[in-house]
């Protein structure tokens, strides 16, 4: 048993989200720390308007120029952060801040939206279900939008959720095609935040779950489920509050990059936000509830066991007693008031006939009580 | 008993609201679900001004276009969201944003309002009481409020808390047939509020019972339902507050299509969400207050089975501890100092009254600490 | 005891507010319902100014008209709402808004104020302690203030918290004879809110008894008394907050019914309401605070209960087993091994004497572990 | 031991602060009333400029008046509420609106600012260590503040925190003696304020007390000290929220009579309050940590008892049992079959042997459950 | 044992911070407290330019006045307290108001920021980790921030995290060289701020080491540890957020001092603050939800001992008993009806037969209980 809580007590700790994304105290603004054990970053180019659409890799960083200046759309999307070397070129492409670099390769910023005159940085936390259904994965997505370009950044390549997007482009479904890059930004903003409602169903499912093996049986093991369920939800909470927080700011603050019709469209995506953090809040709120149901279930499970032991106990203990005095050996030859009773005729079934009669008695008594049965009984 | 216990979780799983009501993160901004299992729509039309009334079931949305532009008042009230295309066509009828369609059909959006320009989408949540008193029936209603007319979706035929505004209008009571389009959305609104009351009701009387339940017989069972009733209350509570917020920016934003004079029947309307919001805290707060009670009527529970194991055993193991060393074989015959208590004269009634002194004993000293009795008892 | 209980959770239950006080919802505004139980509306004028006094009970609402356009002024006290006729004639004396009239007769209104143009509605709510000194009397009051008069409505002619001001009018005590309608309402709300403390002062006695009672003596009544507290609190809580408000609102808003000096009178009102606030916050932290402690004691009982048990099972059973040793029937004539203690010289003394050492070092172990005390034990 | 907690129930509501401090509802505003137990004024006047200074005891109110009107600022410092006559006749000697009178005499104001014209009223809460270590003493302190002068009036002589302040104005040490009555009012305030700091060291250190006992000797007692501390922080809680809002708006409100320079002290004055603010609120949950480890020590303690009842039944049932099976009476000599073991040789031997296997067999099975030990196991 | 937790309970005594960092009340406000136990103060001055840098320790704090108005950066840094006349005199030099000074000088201010004209001051509080990675080790440091110059004053010489901004200076690395006095107090505030992740890192292992232990095994020391990691958070909390408001303040308010591309830079430091907030609430979720798992698994571990306890009991309580029947004296001579058994042929093998049968019924009825077993079992 002990084997099993361990492995349990590593997925718990798997699953943690802290890592070592700080820098030294005192190290300069605009430091980049790129981690080694990170992939080596691909780099593609989506360029389109209306009519035309170019999706390819781009090895060097500085091809993208060409693209960044003309009409159509560009969205450059950087996966992967092993490399200094494209990344600080990168840098140089977009004409990044140093502190913009630097909150886009730092892998642990909150999200957070930040207006450097003709470029808006966005950070934003996007969370994709994990293939084994246990916990959910969680990475950073940067975006910094141009008049005409958008640079995204994100960690690892095989979880995403801009795969929806990416063919609303090439199929050239909706109006995606006839607008600027801000519509981009915010069709990708929107899969992001739409992202976490498939995060919440599993949690949805497990809570569920849960609230049935709470009920009808519960386990040490439940416990930990509930307890990993609510870590799980609080970084949950701390990834969609901020995040509602920076579409509501590119909503208010009076960008020019973001024109007022995809204000309209960010509305929308505000209250998918809100929605999300509703679900987020109720489902914390749920999983608490259940502790409470998971302690009274234990007190239960002990009331039952106390009730079982002291009905056994107290029927045969005072029979025991009765069996013990008639096995005393007070000599009945010395007096004729040392135990009489041995030698009687109807002694023996006397006895017995007495403890039936006790044990009855209190069996009679525990029943009145409710203690023998464990469905409900009511009283009147 | 497991069976019970298995038949009830599945009740508070049926209870349950969580459905697939988002879309594939990534699709494009309005695109419309249909729920093909949801009822095929009813487009009731009711047209109205002080003087004529046409009440009449619409079968082509496009029917309604007549009805719109002319100064009487139009609600058209669809019922059931099962079909696409009939939805599509009513969104061109009423020149509806593809975004207003998209909250109008999606029946998990939060209540909220919104201004275009001519038009006003109000999205509420209509709650109405099951006919077996469990739990309660919730649903979304969208209003589209234009200059003279109004639209209302609805998800279900059956529910629904519009009968009354309904008859007044039949019967030319009040002065609805005297006010504009707005003063219908008040009424229809005023009427969604005013709904949570007979389902507030049910959760007052039902904590009641609950409150005598837990103190005079509290099994596992009335756990669960403390535990639903908070979840349950969790649902109106998410259900009420964004619906008062919905009330006041109707009063206070100055959208051109209500008029003063319904603002200050609004005023009146967001009293009622806010004593509707009172109660539902209130109960949350009973209800978490219950599961104190709970978790102590379990602790005294085991308190009085372990105050009774305690007394029997107390009392009964000395006893049989003396009867055990009478029971002893020593041989008296061997000397004088084994056991001639086994011959003497009065050896077996002494040794019985000695025990009976012990058990008088120890429950005079169990009666002294008041562990014999159940009901109070005041120390001095 | 079952029914003991039974009958303290029906006093619970009596003391709830939870009545049928609401409308069918769709029911239309200004709607007033009769609540066909309640008394019959008595209607008591007094007129005053610095000089003249008129002090009569009026049949015919229609008679008020004559006082409302004096300068003196009119205070007209309805005390009942039995009879839907009387009330509607009120209303057209005073030319109320419907929806004034459906305020001031619906008694679960939640306290607030409105401004119709020269008149001043405010809902108030007033306690009284009860008779026995169990929970208290809660009823609405609605204050309709105009130029030169003040309609005020109540439920219940019994309870009443106005006697010190008519008294001050009819003795001209203090500045009331001199003052307008606006300082007769200021000085029935002072009224109201001075109400609350004697209904506070009983909780404060009766949580300190609950203090001394959950230390010396934890019964389950006493949870349910916690209980009954907290929820009382509760409603006190619900009645002072808004009526808080109502009078910052007075405070603030720019009504030109009520004059800058009365104001200065309402700061006052307003301090009185958060002192009542205050108290009751501190009431509920207490009563809360009660909860754990109850729950403290309830287990330190059960610990108690189990050392005892602990301490008298551990010392005989082991005793009990030595006898049982020398209860067994091994024949010692057949073995020189079979229990030759039998036939011992000393074999008798020597077992007590075993049994009296290991009694004595359990108890000497007992002792050292602090069980065998139930007051401190200091241990170093 | 029921003495001795009856005797700690009383400390307990010794320390309540609930006196009935309030009006019948309905007195007129600026009734004034005297508490017959509370001392007789003392008038203790101290004017001084940087050049004079006057310190005497005034008998007759009146005699204020004439260093009232000069250039020099006049401290008039009145100890003691118990006569009405030299109450009202300071009254008429600083001008005091009626309802400043009220709140100066009435003992249980909250702290507040208020202005009139060109006094300025300011009701504090002062606290002070007791001699014994116990509690509290709380006393309010009202400020008047004119142009030249400053009328405090507080409860009781003994208790006071001015000391230093009356020091300072007669060594004329620091500035105090070239400022004007604002500065005096600030120096005293400020006094009041650092007064919570002595306070709130002891309960600091009965905290760390408790979180030594807690851990090493929970007894009831323990519980008792802990719900204390907790009430007595909501008192002081209570006291100072207030208190800082009182300064910061004298800090932000344009009041004529505080100069600029007075207030930048003031701004230091307002962060010592937050700081008294951030002690109260911080051991308040230290206070609330503690009650959660009491409970888990109570807990823990019951788990050892459990234990150890647990290890000595368990190994000593079976083994009476054993015994109770040769204890028993079957005739050998009727049977083979009848208890042979009873007459074998090694039968009496190997028995003890049994017996020793199997409790060596539990012992070693408890040992490996880690339930022989109080202390920590690390298991692997 | 008892040893062993008092030597804990002083560690945690050890890591309180409560110190007498107060004045007597009244006293008079600019008093300058010395500790005697606190270090002698070094004063280090580094002056530079984008060209020449000087780096010497000051004697005599008059030694500082020609640097300070040259156009240079002149940055003093003060490390320790122990010296009433240096500090004093330092005052002079800086034209420090007297408040400033004391603020200075106590070392138990709350982070704050004040504006002096031109100066402004910023109260900071810096941690870092200890080198026994128990708790941390917590110091004041105060900014004094004029045109030219930076004067810090920190309470220890050997805590400090400085040493990454020093030898930017030095080694002019980044733009901190070509920056002025503001940069310079940005950079050392970031510092302070990322100061606190490294001391979070240790509490983020510690809680995940206590999450483990929690599970696995569950010890009193456990719940100290708990505790303490509790209360240190909350220490951290009172640092942390108010120097959250210090940045965001010096960010807001327009002083001249503080450039506006510096204003840039600290919305990063800022965003860090958030950060840090972020991790300290997040890890106060986790330790008290850790609480919750604490208390279960020890109630968890009570029913497992009880479960043995009943189990054993409950096998051979009823076995006792039938062997005590057996051992009954009864004469079998005196009548037939007295324990015919004792002589029947196969009565020993009989009577074994039912006690093995009884055993293995109530085997099988706890096997299906699933009272045998410790892991979890899935019931059908």
């Amino acid at each position: 048993m002990i084997r099993k809580i361990r492995r349990l007590a590593k997925v718990i700790n798997k699953s943690s989200t802290r890592k070592k994304y700080y820098h030294q105290p005192g190290t300069a603004p605009g430091t980049i720390i790129v981690d080694e054990n990170s992939q080596h970053p691909h780099i593609i180019l989506i360029d389109y308007n209306q009519i035309n659409l170019v999706h390819q890799e781009i090895i060097h960083p500085e091809d993208c120029s060409q693209y960044l200046d003309t009409e159509s759309v560009s969205w450059v999307d950087v996966q992967g952060l092993g490399n200094r070397d494209i990344l600080e070129r990168l840098g140089q492409v977009f004409e990044l801040h140093p502190l913009v670099l630097e909150d886009v390769v730092n892998m642990a910023e909150r999200p957070k939206s930040e207006d450097y005159e003709d470029q808006l940085l966005i950070i934003a936390r996007m969370v994709t279900p994990t293939h084994i259904n246990e916990g959910f994965h969680s990475e950073q997505v940067s975006f910094v939008l141009g008049k005409h370009y958008l640079l995204t950044v994100q960690e690892e390549p095989e979880y995403d959720c801009f795969e929806g997007v990416r063919m609303r482009i090439s199929k050239s479904k909706g109006i995606i095609r006839k607008q600027g890059s801000d519509y981009l930004a915010y069709a990708l903003l929107d899969a992001v935040i739409d992202g976490f409602f498939p995060v919440l169903e599993i949690y949805g499912e497990r809570i569920e779950e849960l609230e049935e093996e709470v009920i009808t049986n519960p386990t040490p093991q439940t416990l930990q489920k509930i307890y990993r369920i609510r870590r799980e939800l609080l970084q949950l909470r701390r990834a969609i509050w901020p995040q509602r927080n920076v579409i509501n700011s590119l909503i208010r603050d009076s960008s020019e990059i973001i024109s007022d019709e995809v204000r309209i469209y960010l509305r929308d995506c505000y209250d998918h936000s809100i929605q999300v953090i509703d679900m987020v809040e109720t489902y914390r709120e749920l999983a608490s509830g259940l502790m409470d149901v998971y302690l009274s279930a234990v007190s239960n499970k002990m009331n039952e066991i106390m009730k079982f032991l002291t009905v056994v106990s107290s029927i045969f203990i005072p029979l025991t007693f009765l069996a013990g005095i008639y096995g005393m050996n007070f000599n009945p030859e010395k007096s004729p008031f040392n135990m009489p009773e041995l030698n009687a005729y109807w002694g023996y079934p006397l006895c017995l006939g007495a403890m039936a009669v006790i044990a009855g008695g209190l069996i009679f008594f525990f029943w009145r009580r409710g203690w023998l049965s464990n469905s409900v009984k009511v009283k009147d």
